[in-house]
């Protein structure tokens, strides 16, 4: 007899989610029904919410399949706080949950919605190409989705979302904070370990060879105009990550790896992130991909025992970007 | 529907009592019925105790709304595990419930008693000018009260405790351990969030802006000796402790949080606690209070997401202390 | 009414063991049945395995009795992430659950099997003289056994076990996995703790002193090849871990230990365990036992607050055994 059961995201969110609701007013979340008779947690829009919700988030986002911790460390001697993400199933809990691939859009012109969803959600849909790469898709009666946004779907959007990962509205929890706050800062800079396997996956490194990831970056202070919030978010990653995986196959693959992974081999490296998104008016998409990774890699190449590196953090471009 | 329900310290604290009971045994603590009926709870005067009993010890003070790890940071380089608390409700945890701040007397002389009561009880007695100011008060069926104290209090003592929380005697537990005790030293040095923000309130620094407390400092070797103890696990805070306050309203208030709060800012800063007792002939209350605050503080402005310092960790003077 | 209770090891480890089936998937291990009807759970060897099954298996041998964190330290600069564990039953979790010396051998030759058992089931069979000498024995109703270890022992010594415990082999667990897994490594580090409480009983230091244990240690990748495996292991440890035990009793007995203690005080202290063990012919009984400690040790001694120091981590030879 053996228990090799199904790795469920949503599943493992879902007791997350209790978490959040046990723990509303401390949290400062405000739990709500939706029109479409989904569960809308706001996490740092209306209200303000938290570091702590922000770290749960990021639970969230992994599906259960993390284990996020506030701590203190010196390694950035001039920010003190940092935040630890580690995963022994980095792909199923990045990959196939965390990362923000799922293009949510409605209407047009004023009124017209868009947003990227995140979290286990995503692998009920399964909308995107990644989830053939990675072979993974959910089962679950209760969905939960996360996004990085001022305010929930609209009704028709959520019923097309329910749809979608094939649960009733009333199924459906959606959390969601801006960039700007508490929690959204925190579930952002809790990308370190994801970032890095959507750029190994960019390089077309065999995603079935990374069993273990563990990651690191410093807590970067809110700010309230949203450029500069998401520069920090992304320093705190792309100048002040460090990150650990573990990967099967040929040791020669893993050093490649380790070189190319750093945020240090894109073209844009070595600016603010909000400098660099200004420097491209605004359009996210003619950035660079490969700058979203982390600052340090490690890539251990379980074959041979070998470590190898890429990349280093940059004090400096923190103290620029946080101060 | 919202869930925005009340933040309870005595119910928060409840389970921590709770997992204090179940693991007794191993926390080396002795857990009694007293006289009125109270439970009482030892946690280093007649038995040893334990740096876990202490860091639960610190989880009930702040009412279950705060997180207290035990971990490795080698910010200073010769005292390698350190104290971190993190709490999205600095206030309510730390004022309405951590702080010191209820005068427990009873009878005269050699038979007297006297103790500060800290904890979850105190948002049920309400009996400080405090509560009002930071408009917080618990209802709850049970109480739980927290002594840097050798003994328990006196029965005659106790009954009233309970009748001020609006509980029956058997309803209340009391959890105490000496300064010179492993559980006590945790439990103070524990209170590095909180006596920044009893500062931040002397300074008259609007309490309802602060959203978030961090912070860290070393776990101080406990000391036989009373006035040793209580100088180490002060000078922990003073000269080993960091914190981060995220804070809300006028950036320039924040600047000034940052300089204001720092130990540093006292006119008796610079020796170590004990010292200063002595030179003070033991009287505690001729001591500079603006000395009771972290070495090194930051302060987050969220108005406009500027970061603002004010003093730093003296490592030689914890050197001097520990030692 | 006082809540005394005795401490069970595999009352502790239960849980844990309840943790692990849950997570099963997660944590790519395989839990079956044995011939003998026993729980077998492989958590390195026909599968993976990872690091979060790695801190399980040492809180598992811990009894439930200590903490294990995995987290990042930039104490060694190269190698970010670490193994922290806590005890306030160091002896009783360490020498009466974790220390691998219950001997179990079955048949000669070719089909022989040779593994030192460690974890809670000691507690119950008692069959090691160290008991006595720690007054310490489980009475529980399910036995869990922990091996570093490829196979798990064959049917007859696996009754035998079971009998020596005093449980029907149906309630045996047994959570086993090789050096050269991703959990084997994490569960030999952190023995950081454990080898320290080991070698002051071979110092014939009363253990009945030692009533706090604090330990980290660098997480060391693994390596296929067991020799190099238990090298690094062993590195970490004995050149990368730092520990502080609370003592009671003398202070020069206290001091004593401090210098005593660290690995460096032995004869064969200075080069990569994986040499050490070459060099004598893989005859690991031939190295001085006295090398089996942590790099670096502070002990305070309560009875004077002092803390006393001894030897001190070696960053350069941690580098040489890594990479």
């Amino acid at each position: 007899m053996t228990t090799k059961g199904r790795l469920s995201v949503n599943e493992g969110a879902a007791a997350l989610v209790e978490e959040m609701r046990r723990r509303a007013s401390e949290l400062r979340i405000e739990i709500s029904k939706g029109a479409a008779g989904e569960t809308l947690i706001d996490a740092g829009s209306a209200v303000p919410g938290s570091l702590e919700a922000g770290r749960l988030m990021t639970e969230i986002c992994l599906g259960g399949l993390g284990r996020v911790t506030i701590g203190s460390s010196p390694y950035l001697s001039r920010w003190p706080f940092t935040l630890t993400v580690s995963t022994s199933q980095p792909v199923v809990a990045c990959l196939g949950s965390q990362y923000a691939g799922w293009q949510l859009t409605h209407g047009e012109g004023e009124t017209s919605y868009f947003s990227m969803g995140s979290g286990p959600a995503r692998a009920l849909a399964g909308k995107e190409e990644l989830f053939g790469d990675i072979a993974y898709g959910d089962k679950a009666e209760q969905a939960v989705l996360v996004l990085e946004a001022d305010t929930a779907p609209p009704e028709a959007l959520v019923r097309r979302i329910a749809e979608d990962c094939g649960v009733a509205p009333e199924a459906l929890t959606i959390v969601f904070a801006p960039t700007t706050s508490l929690a959204g800062s925190v579930q952002i800079v809790g990308r370190v370990v994801e970032v890095a396997l959507h750029k190994a996956h960019e390089l077309k490194f065999d995603l079935s060879r990374i069993v273990e990831g563990l990651g690191t970056a410093p807590l970067s202070p809110p700010h309230p105009d949203f450029i500069t919030a998401m520069g920090r978010t992304n320093d705190a990653v792309i100048y002040g990550g460090r990150i650990v995986l573990h990967v099967t196959g040929p040791a020669e693959e893993a050093k490649a790896l380790a070189e190319k992974l750093p945020s240090s081999t894109a073209a844009d490296y070595g600016k603010p992130f909000a400098e660099i998104f200004k420097a491209y008016e605004g359009d996210f998409y003619k950035i660079d991909g490969m700058l979203f990774s982390p600052a340090e890699v490690q890539v251990v190449a379980l074959e041979t025992g070998e470590t190898f590196r890429g990349g280093s953090v940059d004090p400096k471009l923190i103290d620029a970007s946080f101060d």
